[in-house]
């Protein structure tokens, strides 16, 4: 149903802006820039040319299909062109523009939406920062962002889904598709899990919602989703909850129902922003695992206890090495390492002694934390090769890399390059290997 | 008392290596390198010259007074340079080399420390990252930071204080001492809470400690110390508190007993890394507040409810704005800003609207959160403006800025670098506010 939405052949600007400006600019511009290889229909009454594309003065002017319109005109002049969208036939469209239902204007909102209803017209908004599919190189949104990834972001906070794209820029992994769901008129979490769940780029939903239209339909369409889906959703003390009512409109509900439902559902839940992008990251890359024994392997002793304390109280078993695996540990480290779980490499530790030791040890566990705790070069390589034995026994591994200056951006960009995430705290690979478990 | 070892005027560097492998070497690189301004000398019994040093072939061939011996030798040959320490009066080493009570070596910890307690020597280490005095330009440890800053850094973990001294340089602003507790064989907690509460380069000490070694005398010194003290304390699972004896040799104790302790002498605990690293950031620069009225201002009204539900499930209160207040604002804001509290400027925000409306409300909040959740330029300048305000009335301005991209960067660097701590995601400024309040 939202094919046309993401993956035009053709998208109409409505509102393009030849002054730079202004938002009708940035995204036709960005639109241009991002490389889309179809069609663009920049459309102002006043014509002429922007960007060195020919600018038509209404959507009926042009003569092929359009399958996408990007909105950001005057809230009062959106009722119009959605009728001229109904008769030019486009089913799909993005409204940027604000001063609808968040701003008091229920009625204008309702008029919107009966028009689109009427004429079979999807709406994502009003009053949102757009879509950016980078695989289908469709940047209506802003700033231009390329770098293709696995994880859907979808948002009712512009803010968030901004925090989440740039993280993931930073990273370097990328982001498959960017929704910025704003007033959810139309387009709402239900459709968005419904979609994704089918895309052949996307491998894990990252949702932020203040509230859910429907529960029991979230509930069903979560059910089915073949993708796992990761939601923040605030709201949870009084306070919150009034404040998502003058937000969004939405209603926060009872935060015990959501949470009931994420759990009857297969939803992970995280508990804040952060939590939101390490899940969605590790869930884009990542497996759950069978059994709950876990091993640390470190070179920093104070970093694996950080993690063993988040371990062993969410249910996770940081089993105690016995002694036939310490004898064979011993001949592969060196004599000051400690060879209890975490096993304590120390910092002399080199990226072989990750691998020697995650090999003999690979028996023992379900799953592994591996922490860099040192400017260890060649950890990416031996992590490379260490998730890629672990994978074929069903078996998990989740990286964290700290205190490593230099040399740490480097193997960490090297790591997120071949789809290894790696988090910068014990605590937060620790959270990652609960939610995985989840 | 450890004044000598932390502003020394002279110091050794006892197996001072000529290879660039060895950390003999890194570290008399460093402190050249840092600038000492002090006499440096190398030892080394084969002789020779070093980074254009003359090396000693003992620290008794040293013709001059020697304040601080920084020992990097293999663990078996350190009794007998501590025993030439104490003939040539140097009264405070710094022991880099492991081997010690970690690697089950208690006797020659013990027998060194025989030697040192006896010449009156107080040590730092064994098994440690050194130290780093960036206002004394005295970087004996690596990596090579020069970047003065406020917050003083001690941890029984190397690691973890690499990660804050990575995370302050990062963030630009720095540390004023770095401290690698190591085996604390002698210098401990209770020595650094004492000397650094009366050190002029500290606003702030953040502690990371497996064990505490006598819990009366902690209490005692945090009672008296004249600035806030942030601890990390691990081992709160029973699994943790075991790895913590592997590690460090340490007690970690019942955590309850810790966690009254903290409570009883006025020290903020950190749940986790990231909070040991924020609350001493916003140590170093923020005080804490009369009352527990917060006002948030946002341009990201999402970002604001993440906010409140950390604020109000730790007792701080996102009162509503009266008509009164909302009176007054409706004449500064857009027609689309939302004036309940959040208020929420929304994407069009500009930094004049958050001084604008914070001068405006000045009186109803005790305590403010500025979010940026946009580009926004000029928010540095703004946000200086308002913290100076803030300031004169012993009111509490914290700052989150998110999903801006490059000006973001811009804008926070500023910030920073005018002593304006800036947090990530809205929920670590929220927990920022609580435990400035506690």
């Amino acid at each position: 149903m939202l094919r046309k939405m993401f993956y035009p052949e053709s998208v109409a600007v409505i509102g393009a802006s030849a002054d730079p400006r202004k938002l009708g600019h940035t995204i036709l511009k960005n639109i241009i820039d991002g490389g889309f290889s179809g069609k663009i229909y920049p459309i102002n009454p006043k014509g002429g040319e922007i960007l060195g594309l020919k600018v038509y003065q209404s959507i009926i002017d042009v003569q092929d299909d359009v399958d996408l319109a990007v909105i950001i005109i005057p809230a009062k002049l959106v009722p119009g062109v959605m009728e001229e969208l109904g008769k030019k036939g486009v089913k799909a469209a993005v409204i940027i523009t604000g001063g609808f239902r968040e701003a008091g204007n229920e009625e204008l909102e309702e008029q919107m939406l009966e028009i689109a209803k009427r004429n079979g017209i999807r709406v994502i908004g009003p009053n949102c920062q757009g879509i950016n599919n980078t695989h289908h190189q469709l940047c209506a949104s802003w700033p231009l962002i390329t770098l293709k990834g696995r994880i859907a972001i979808a948002s009712q906070s512009g803010t968030v889904a901004a925090a989440l794209a740039q993280w993931s820029q930073n990273d370097g992994i990328g982001f498959s598709t960017f929704v910025s769901l704003g007033n959810k008129s139309d387009v709402d979490e239900v459709d968005i899990i419904q979609f994704f769940s089918e895309d052949e780029n996307t491998a894990v939903i990252a949702l932020y919602v203040e509230g859910v239209k429907d529960g029991r339909r979230f509930i069903e369409a979560a059910k089915r989703c073949k993708k796992p889906i990761v939601v923040l959703k605030p709201g949870v003390t009084e306070r919150g909850a009034k404040a998502v009512e003058s937000h969004t409109k939405s209603m926060a509900g009872k935060d015990v129902v959501f949470e009931a439902a994420c759990r009857q559902s297969g939803v992970v839940r995280a508990k804040n922003l952060e939590e939101l992008y390490d899940f969605a990251k590790a869930f884009a890359y990542l497996k759950t695992f069978g059994g709950e024994r876990v091993l640390i392997i470190t070179s920093s002793g104070g970093s694996g206890i950080l993690a063993i304390d988040v371990l062993e109280s969410n249910g996770l078993n940081v089993f105690e090495t016995d002694e036939k695996l310490k004898a064979k540990l011993r001949e592969l480290v060196p004599a000051h390492a400690i060879l209890d779980n975490p096993i304590d490499l120390t910092g002399d530790a080199t990226a072989e002694m990750y691998l020697n030791v995650f090999k003999a040890s690979f028996d023992y566990a379900d799953a592994f934390l591996l922490i860099f705790g040192d400017p260890i070069e060649g950890a990416a390589n031996a992590v490379i090769e260490i998730s890629e034995i672990a994978k074929k026994e069903g078996k998990t591994v989740v990286v964290s890399f700290l205190g490593g200056g230099e040399i740490e951006r480097e193997e960490v960009a090297k790591m997120h390059k071949h789809g290894i995430p790696v988090f910068p705290t014990p605590e937060r690979a620790a959270k990652v290997l609960v939610a995985l478990k989840r």
